[in-house]
């Protein structure tokens, strides 16, 4: 069985219930998530070998973020413990016309204090395939920057393939760096990245282009551009997302290999129940195909791109769909018929 | 007041609540329902009078479950009481692309257990007009498809109307019977037929033919076939379902009265609040509309295809529309305005 | 800051949840809300200083209802405290092509036995600018029309600006009048009038006409017929809403400014997690654009409609939305891309 | 089977949950209930033939009481349809040194508004052995004291056992009749009174004495003065209560047969989950014992003060204790083990 | 009307449902609370004027806090908003032998970074009679604590009232000063100080004693030691408790008037719901029996535990009762009888 | 670290909030438990690697136990995948005089059906020190009965200490077989027992003794009886269970060295939020205090009885108490504190 490693920050996400507006709350709902601890359930559920690497502080909350990755059986043996507080974000679920609002409350939290040389990488990455990160932890703090620094280079000695999703969030990177400080080098060893162009243009310090997504042809010159920084990269994705309403997206992606473009088709996905993850839960699929032999570019972004639509209908940061479910959709069944 | 009886199973129904997967759920909503008894319950909405005849075990759960046929105003003179323990089924409701999933835990149920000659079907059937039951019971355990065999005989020879729904269930029929070696005994006895051709065709063990509910003009000599099994049916139907998705139906229907077809013109249902128990509803409408002299028959299946539609904004297994309420979608007035 | 007076009733709204019907219903979500405070908790949104004046029983319930007033920062001043009850109402939620059902239960209310002269208007006029009331009040009592064109005439003879919406209920006017008794005398007064033609001939008593709102250029002719009732009127407003079903709303305006018809154009509204309290969202904008000078009649018309269809998305009566989130709308972004 | 009838109001109950104050409520649990009622699901629940004659309005709020009264398997007969709105109660539950709160929101409940010689008294009491009201009836309104004494009367006519449970509440009276204008003569036929010695001296308009229920060879002779004013009075009952304070109750009680105290010893009552119809509880336990042949007086009382004890542990208010399990705690065991 | 002003932190309170542990949560309710704002809601349910002065940041958790302080009807005149988030405060409610657990999370919240020459404490005080603050705001931070001396120094000079509230938290002052470094200069203005002895001494650095409550004649001694550091101090009060278990306390209280203890009998509370914020009910108490001239020591003691017990039965923060109520538990009437 | 296998069933446990009767329940809180994982769950709580051992069904119920067996950190590695269902049973929580009732749904489990040779005893039981299971297993079928004495031979042989929980219920053990069919051969591999003698005597089929836990003198010859079926026997421990009420128990203990009798004092337990699980709780302390060389009898039969009180103020089967906690409650400190 393949072994994935991620790294990250996962947080507490205290949601409102029922759409609710924050001044109608009486409760919140406590769940936990992060970028990169997602695609690691998404990968459990995959049938592979998961390990998420954090940072949790010693107290009540760090606990419960434990148990629950524990819970959907994500390795937690190299956490490091410590720090005073863990991460969290308040979300607003919208509809219709108005869309979902995040707060994000997240200074000072475990993670954005932890220290370089604390973590034993080589141990981390001993015996697995693949290790991914992205772009919203070097966005904490400058420590948690460098620190993500060491695993992907650390990754990259040890020949782990590298996959980052770029993951841009303008309300983080307040500690007075720009992504254009920090990315570069972050991507440099990234087998694999996960984003669109103009992001990808914006982080790498890249003159801003153009693309246009309807148009499959031009987007190759674009893709090659990203493979100036980053020497070792075998493949460039990118979700496709047209919103209509906070209830109604329409998804597809884009996997580029270095020579084609391969297109999954726009697909409605209407109601959506939590798009939060959805990022994600494309990012596991990508990954699942990419690391699967057996299952050729065309599958694997088809894949990618049906397990971010039913994300969309699961609640919570995890896409907690089986391999089944997502395979039933990327082949075209999305009937949704009871299954009895 | 016409009097209509129906036979089967009531169960326990733990569902979760607000899209949730099993494994996010903390609690489950407890409601109750069954396939024949949610036709009851749509039957007494219409104003009949109606009585269920089950088999309940002696114990709380047995006891909630009296309560709320009790509550609806459905008599429950003749139930029997004994057994250990009331069926269960496990609810996970879908959404988009992600459909419904139920997991049936019905084994050992009281019912499954109902031995042959221990209901005194003449009392039960005295001064009624119309007795229901489906292929769900048959399915259970071969006791469940003797008792309701002696049930349909026993209708049968006091004059009374039979209505049968196939209610094809593969997850079911584990008792080593196919529904070939038992349905066609049961169905012999039918006046009304509710199911799609190729079950009918399937449980009659029939051959398999490539029905094309678009061509209407196709379908009687398909649905001649069936009175061979049954000689007294009069009537067949058929719900038209397309799934759009988990959270998108368009539904219809199609009354055939042995010379001509009566189509229900096919009507978006979105969102889908809950469209388990949909069926059942339909089979109610279908029952009101032939019970009633001053009904036609294409009234008939206006009315049955509208309630099944209703339906599907209700949560929970039952059909609480009001008469008014489907003769006013029936009668084409779908906009669903406040009232106030 | 500009000064907002309304005067109405406020209401204990008992709903059940997740689109439960009443017969379903185990407990009630217990929130507030009546027509001309919804206006109020509007235009404290969008930043003015506003003020809400009716009668509140002195028992909890009322308490309950005067923090609420409270919580959302409109000024209690002028309330008067006698009476024995709160009226209700009760709300089952509907979904697809089933209707939301409100069941009224006001009979008896505080607001229902308000007597004249008890209220100084005068004082509660002092340094407002505007006066908004609703056909809601004169519907409930005697009494109550009688305080309410009290009101009105005092804010006349102040000088304030007047609005009006028409807000016609068959459920009320229970005490003996039509509103063809009542409504002229109250409406003379009017500055601006909300509310469709129908409605507007109807309560003054005029002759019905067959207004087309698909004919824009017809429009003014009908409209200037009801500058004779109210000789100061300057502006009529209607909300142009065509139902889907009740999961699914098209939704425009038109503002009439005695020249010619601003119309804002139909707009998708789709899920709706509660339409009660649209109207008086839609309210709260056309007096949000007609206040601010730097405004033009356009601008106001958009932002109304647009405050309309944002208040669909949001639980409860008001429309707790913010003058930036009704812009965004307003100016065409209605994606409802998650804030982050 | 023994058949008992009862007539009074069932109101709608809204309690907020988990002890919260009415300021803190955001929702309200909605059970049913009244004095009258109450008592008849206890005798159902003892194995009765039980019906309740009441007033409900033909609204959705009514219907849900219906249901309720059909759940718990009391006829409805002859039960009578109008008037505007069911009555309402709303509940904050105290705890420890806080009490309990009551809200009563029943001005113009459909029962208040009730007509006489529009109930057919005598089909009511075919049949029937057992006749029960209580003195809330007659304190809603003259209508309803009106009907209450045509009842009375028709039961005394009739032969049946009538028992009068005095229960007074000083928020009611108040439509200008004072209690000893109208109870003497609807006590006058009372067979079974229950009610403490105060309340019915003042009920009766009899001069207040000062009973000492610590000292039980004082109390036949107060008791006797009760037989003057009801001629075919055999048993007086009185609920002991000492309140140490909202969680913490002792509960004991006297059976008075004409001749001999029966005392129920005084039993501790800790935590109270819901102490509101408490009272009924008793008086249910009662009936049940006075209406068996083969119980003695003493085990009457026991059983009657052991209904009340455990009343206090359920939600709601009923008793939904079965017969075993108040035998149970009349009996002496008390020790709440858990049954497995 | 009497003014009061309060000064200090208000938080975001995430509670545990039905005593559940923190890794049980799957939700938490969202209340908001802090022990000067506590007082301050106490005042406003006893009839003065009150306002809160604090920081808020600008975000909608920030609002939320907001709309609760209006809500209670204290006036938010002075609120300075800025910083990154509101305080956070977890709480598990315990049961018996198991106690209540606090895990905070505040730091860097609005209050904490709050800058000197930024509040106008002239503006504030002016028309106030009172001023509150407590030992928790200066042991939050070094802004904090030179802010809360800004306050007691204006407040001082303008010749307000000034009660200090000792409310010592181990787990708060980590910005590098002990109490001893901080207090004695805020607490030399106080002309109320609550709290107990040792922690007395060991905030104003004075050597440890050994206080006997039980022997009150060995009280007056050690209280006037206190005067020594606040030469303006007129009294000392003293809440004591006694905590048998986390569901069972048993209070009362001590005030010093510089020449003689008064002294509330201890009351046995049981069950406690809630205790958090119950040494503010008791605060808020002895602040209105202190303000009130009719009032003399001896009730105010009495009034200030009552108050403090029934606190325990109310969940949140706030000691939501009336005077009246609390007036009734001063009085000796503790037996939480139904108010219907 | 120590590591404990524990075999045996876990199920899921459907539980009505808030005191509520089943009938008044319209859902239940899902959780899942059983006596021998409750016992894995305490000793991962005080620092010990544990394993559980069981047969569940592969679907989703199966699926969600799984994950909670992995959210609690118990090895699942030797865990079989199998059967039709999972286990279910019914709580209906009790308070004061009204017990709590558990109504099984047990039959045909997938434990039920579990082969023997089909699990890999010696591999389980690898570097293990300790092997716990209780009388419940082989209560529920002759097949579990069966693979329980291999377990208890395949440690005994691998000389692993054994501890045996007697655990009766007289509800299961309902396949033909009694207690002392089959009891006594398992328990003779024992080292520790817990269980009253009398159920040690009537499952070993010794004759009826008269034990009396108030003369402790008396209890060591009683005691001495077990070790005759016992040969390896080492330790006897009873719990000590007074119940006042559902809501109020009295708890102490016993253990017996073989020599000397070791008594945990009694704890008064009030209030019981849920006593389910307390005597596993008790258990799993037993098993701490054994295990650890450094504690003596004493301590361990004090933390033992400390596990088993603290375990009363948890929801839910498992006692997720500290070690601190419990060492704290065992040393005395009884009193609740808030730690903040």
């Amino acid at each position: 069985m393949k072994k994935v490693i991620t790294f990250g920050e996962i947080l507490l996400r205290l949601s409102t219930e029922r759409h609710l507006r924050f001044s109608q709350a009486t409760n919140f709902n406590a769940t936990y998530g992060g970028g990169e601890f997602n695609v690691a359930v998404s990968l459990v559920n995959y049938g592979f070998n998961t390990e998420f690497v954090t940072r949790l502080p010693k107290n009540d909350i760090g606990d419960c973020a434990l148990q629950e990755i524990r819970k959907y059986n994500v390795a937690t043996t190299n956490i490091q413990f410590g720090g005073d507080r863990l991460g969290i974000y308040f979300l607003e679920t919208g509809a219709g016309t108005r869309g979902s609002k995040v707060v994000y409350d997240r200074a000072s939290s475990a993670i954005a204090e932890i220290e370089t040389n604390t973590i034993d990488w080589e141990a981390v990455f001993k015996g697995a395939d693949w290790f991914h990160w992205s772009g919203v932890t070097p966005a904490i703090s400058s420590n948690a920057a460098a620190v993500c620094l060491e695993a992907v280079k650390a990754a990259h000695k040890m020949g782990i393939t590298i996959s980052s999703d770029l993951n841009y969030r303008s309300k983080l990177w307040k500690y007075g760096k720009e992504p254009k400080d920090i990315m570069p080098e972050l991507l440099k060893y990234s087998n694999v990245i996960l984003g669109d162009l103009d992001t990808a243009f914006f982080m790498t310090g890249q003159e801003k282009q153009d693309p246009d997504y309807q148009d499959m042809d031009s987007l190759p010159e674009l893709y090659d551009l990203l493979y100036k920084n980053s020497p070792d990269l075998s493949y460039v994705a990118t979700t496709l997302r047209y919103s209509v309403n906070a209830s109604h997206q329409k998804i597809g992606g884009i996997l580029y290999d270095g020579k084609k473009i391969h297109y999954a088709k726009i697909r409605e996905v209407t109601p959506v129940v939590d798009r939060v993850g959805s990022g994600d839960a494309f990012m596991g699929g990508l990954i699942y195909g990419l690391l699967q032999d057996s299952i050729d570019n065309q599958h694997t972004i088809d894949f990618a791109a049906a397990a971010c639509c039913i994300k969309h209908t699961i609640t919570g940061d995890f896409n907690l769909a089986s391999l089944e479910e997502v395979e039933l959709l990327a082949g075209g069944e999305s009937s949704g018929k009871v299954s009895r």
